[in-house]
């Protein structure tokens, strides 16, 4: 993700180039500047713009159709890509609250017991970041017992697998009556919100726009961009180019700015930074419970970078 | 389901013949050219477009109107399909969580008991598939105990009896004292998901957009489409039959879509995977639960077909 | 409400005849074409499109915005249709989870306790059936105890006083130690969701839209048709009729359907069947509890009408 | 509140009388009219519309994106108006449950304590509409115990305080054993569910739409207007004036409606009639828990006013 | 924040002066009448609107798509600065339900317990207050035991160790047997909003509006102003200058306003008053408590300040 200020104009111009998506944007739009410049040079010789009357009402209207069209995507893309922020955020709180009441039960110098929660529950969110993006990456986890990654590599789901060995931490405590029944029912919210999460952003990974839909509106940006530079030859003649090419950067920009965030947990430079997150989220478990950090972990966590993963 | 990549222009168009809306869609436009080029062939002999004048500004602003609608309409549409969604991605969720739970308090070597549950548990999401579709298919559930599925052959509402016992086997736990009171508050939230969820998917499935305003739009579409050669003939002459061709294929497009995606439980291309989710539930409820299922079904739920039912 | 399949064109002119609001929007659009024939007759004595000029950008612009209110109006209206039903299948959910609940409790073969239960149950979805529309029918109600109905003719809110027996039920088997205190918890989350539900289709009854929105929208369409015709003369001559009609029939359409389904509790064609659903949840909840109801009564809530109260 | 039938269009015009806004609104558009006749009037001397020529395009752009502006606004106004009735509503709900529990466990002929019960909890939406209103109206207060009117006279924030009175009852009732642990849990959702509402209904009445933006919109529609005539005196010479009137009037009237429905809590017509909801609650509350009110006071909840507060 | 009455227009350009947006806006208005000037200004010299024709129909649909992107950005900044305004709301709520849940059950006379619990909870909403801002005045907190400051600078992230020190608080109480297990569950869901608070407010501030699309809009923007004066010239000549500057007023208006409000946690005059709020929750929960607070900070917070932070 790229890490800016809103208001200010001219830092987003300099920002530009970490913005793979713009980038990709103004190649379209040059090649649609190549096919506009073909049309307005062939029309120079053939001159077929005095055969065509164009009816700039229905155009019109189509176009306020597809804008209308892409701004519904755009903003049922941007509600995936926040829905996605929200659920990290929804972990973030959950995890904070199961620290900050297992701090309290736990004996204040259990440190043992405390090393194995803040490392058990640390890693679920760097396995989820895995998980949704190429793989869980096992050197990354840390481990709460010798042999924690081997264990789970050989695991179907790996996020699963570890909400199992939490709740039998839970259960384990319980019987040894570090907990009382009611503390359970308060933990088994906060930790059945981590198998929630990991569903809801597997939904939205796996779950795009519907294909016809996508296609449909493909293909009406097509079709419309491709009529375009006819449609203004004979007002614009040589300035159909340039118009050509704003009306293609518009319209472009808005399917190709949804198509990217809509699946908000890849590598992109819009992506969420998954990465960041689930560093603070260990460095904050792990403040809570007393287990410290090293300083370089704790700085990796607090850095603003300009682009974050 | 179709499974695509949204960013890949190319990949979509290739897609196409996957998509039977679209398909559908292709030919009432064919079908539409064919009138509109019946009206220009009768408008070269009768030359009424010299005795029409075309207020175009009143029928853009109608057209503007008709867009409104339709994006409403979509809106909608998109709503329920992705309510649909994320009610079986909860429904995912509550089976991951019931499974987490009972897996630590069961005893570890009860194989038994956990295969009971692991059976009776995954055969709730494949029941809900038939019930939503054309009927449960009762060979494919598994069987918890010898005559699960005779028995349920004789039931009017199928999932409701599923959840009933599930209910006893909490019921049976707590007396064993397998579980604690405090458990099963937890697990009746997990368990009265899987009800909500049906319930929630029957209300999808049987309360459509309301008849009248169906009724209205197609009546509205209808007759926009039908005057559409009448105003374009004047200016576009010949050009007319395509011009017609791409407005119908804009209205009538997004018409159609939202028509499809308001029921997402069919077997249409754009619809829900719901047996495949079905599968991947079964899967993941054997795996937490640590009872054993084969290669081949584990193959099942993993492939990515291109489209998936 | 109407059943129909939204994606069959043909069927939904069939179904025409079966919704009032359609041919009571018919009737309207008729009364204007004669408005229309009225305004175009005495212009063809009188010849006043001769002195007047139109400015169409600016008829077009408060068009779009009429639209944008509309499509403003009839989203809201749609939001409480579909909260009605929203609310209607959340009272179907907590009635099933509640007798699924306490059929795990209630010993086998404890008959009476289950009629009760049965009898009282389902009698609350058919009592807010009646207190939303023109008031309870007591015939309808099941007697869980002779003198029930009796009983309840004497009490101002009717739910609120089969709630409050329920809660007796519940006090009662917890005296009788039948269910544990941690039943009970749940029980009374299911429980107090049908005084929910009541109090919110209430609500959506109570609180129509603000009086001064609604009437600002119907000054605003009567002036807009009104000059519709005199905007349209010099353009289209005697052809100005059908283009008023078609105009009026998308302004006032998209207002009364609005109007229509904003109060979904009533009996028209496009309100929720809530007789239907009532019977539904009854039959439901008699299979769960091992109730019998007759076959007759299985039929009524079973089969699909094409229109259904 | 005005109480209306909303698809009845001649007894709309008949309830204008009583909605302030209305007429206010149209005190405003009168002023415009004699602005455009003032406009229109200098013209025939001065002629300047021959020197001005007009981008309608240019215009109608504008004025689609104000109405954009304005739906947005009205969308944001009417969510706040709904959310206020939504938050009675679920005060209702509450209220009602909170009653229909303690019933049932309340000794049936323990009359003070119901008593008790039945007045403190009736004190509360009463001293809700107070609180947001003008101020809490003492006199119309049940007294639980004497001198309860006196007691809250002297506090800051009274709702608040009749919530801590109600926990101290709920905690004595735990102490003499008339409610179990296990009620005392669903009584505190119902219980917080009071301050909720309250705190929620301060926060619609205590951040209206923040300033900039609201600014921002009337300068936008006092320009626009402002230029309004000069843009169609040369297409309508005299008509200039009632089509300055109508487009005015549909300005206006969006952000006027929308100013006065944003806060919802006033006594303004279009406000929502809090007296008569905490009247209702009072009769509700005493009939669930079967103490009795007099007729006056069942008669006073009951009416269905033309105008109600 | 500014405190006004939205319905009266002449306030509002009376408080003009205290929105550093809105005399933002008018500053580069004005650089854009320079911009219009030059242009004007150099086309009498080189009459190059007489080489140059402009579809305006064109520039109409560019606009109104620009105008749906912005209309659409406006609505999610909005959303943004309500969710900021719901979160703190959601605190006030847990804050006081707490109070009064823990007054009822702390002895009446144990006022170091009282004053503890009440300088600890107000302290929370102050740290956040400093955390969403420019960082915790520690000098602003109550200590409710000595050296209490001086404890938390030390500290990452305050307000997960305050969360934590009232935990330990709760479960003291908890061993004294001051509460019981069943209040706890209850005071946990208070305990809890307080993390959940935070988290979410940090998520607002961390997640702007991705990166490309806040681009995308500005560059769509500076290209449409930019040209705007050339499509102007043939029609308006001079008047090309204050028309230019009313479309860039309405353009950079409704992006700068989105830009300002979405986030709201900052101390522009736009931005909710975080420390007004603090001060509020501080006052109610020493009310509720019966811990006493001075006249003066009563004042602090009671009083209606024309701009707040």
């Amino acid at each position: 993700m790229i890490i800016y200020k809103s208001a200010d104009w001219w830092e987003a111009f300099i920002h530009l180039k970490s913005s793979a998506i713009i980038r990709k944007l103004f190649v379209r739009v040059l090649w649609i500047g190549a096919y506009a410049t073909l049309v307005t040079a062939s029309d120079m010789y053939f001159h077929y713009h005095d055969h065509i009357t164009v009816d700039k009402e229905f155009f019109s209207f189509l176009g306020i159709m597809l804008s209308l069209l892409l701004v519904f995507r755009t903003n049922t893309a941007y509600d995936r890509f926040y829905e996605g922020r929200r659920l990290w955020g929804h972990l973030t709180n959950n995890c904070r609250n199961l620290a900050v009441l297992l701090h309290a039960r736990l004996p204040v110098h259990d440190q043992q017991r405390r090393t194995y929660l803040a490392r058990l529950l640390s890693s679920f969110p760097l396995a989820l970041d895995g998980h949704l993006r190429t793989g869980v990456q096992f050197d990354r986890l840390d481990e709460p017992t010798a042999g924690f990654r081997e264990q789970l590599r050989h695991v179907g789901h790996v996020p699963s697998r570890i909400s199992a060995l939490l709740q039998e931490f839970h259960e384990q405590l319980l019987r040894e009556e570090l907990i009382l029944p009611t503390h359970l029912l308060t933990i088994q919210r906060h930790h059945e919100a981590l198998l929630d999460v990991a569903g809801a952003c597997e939904r939205i990974k796996q779950t795009p726009i519907p294909f016809s839909y996508s296609f449909f509106i493909k293909g009406f940006i097509s079709v419309f961009v491709f009529i375009m530079p006819f449609n203004l030859l004979d007002t614009y003649q040589l300035l159909t180019i340039p118009v050509t090419m704003f009306g293609a950067y518009a319209l472009l920009g808005v399917e190709m700015i949804g198509d990217e965030i809509e699946e908000p947990f890849g590598k992109d430079s819009n992506d969420l930074p998954l990465t960041q997150m689930s560093t603070r989220m260990r460095i904050n478990i792990h403040e809570i419970l007393g287990v410290p950090v090293t300083e370089e972990e704790k700085s990796l966590a607090a850095e603003q970078y300009s682009v974050v993963y």
